[in-house]
């Protein structure tokens, strides 16, 4: 059969400095290349870690594997997001990750491949 | 914050008949209205129960959440991809699922919003 499947732990774990981030790492499951449409990652944030507020023009659809995790954003709202949870994020709406807990946070995140810029 | 977010067991669980399945129920996170690029399923299969084989202009990606899982083809060739395993299946490769285990399989899958027909 032509498909592709590996665990995720055989993808290379790169650590996520972007917008301040800290204790974040990210695991790209297939390339732009490869993917016709869509990119399927893993993120953890260890306890304390923290994905910076941002945005973009697409949406991210995601589902939390591991832990809990806080989705905050520069006005300080706050909305606690748990495993088995799907958060969808609209396009341009800010958005950080902040994990409290004393659980690694895991989570599933998708981005479209032709982003809209 | 403009964010949606819900446990899976919130959304309906419904039956997957196409294909001669068995066994498989199908929860849909997001509607092709809400969402721009792409669509976030997540499936079940029982113990016995299977996804017949068939094949599309998209391609699929997903994650396995739970269980154990044999993809396979109208040739009888056979894969087998368990929790934690990333699987990348392209266009136009038929593919059907069997649960062989003893346990529940549970998966993410992704499709384009925008299917190429």
């Amino acid at each position: 059969m032509n498909i592709k499947h590996f665990p995720y732990s055989n993808v290379e774990e790169k650590s996520v400095k972007d917008f301040g981030s800290t204790g974040t790492t990210i695991r790209v499951f297939i390339s732009e290349d490869e993917a016709p449409n869509f990119i399927m990652r893993r993120f953890e944030i260890q306890p304390g870690g923290q994905i910076g507020v941002h945005s973009h023009n697409w949406e991210h659809e995601i589902f939390i594997l591991k832990g809990e995790v806080i989705l905050t954003n520069k006005d300080g709202e706050r909305e606690k997001v748990s495993q088995g949870e799907f958060v969808f994020i609209p396009p341009n709406e800010p958005h950080g990750y902040i994990n409290e807990g004393k659980e690694i946070v895991a989570f599933i995140c998708m981005i479209p491949k032709k982003k809209i810029d």
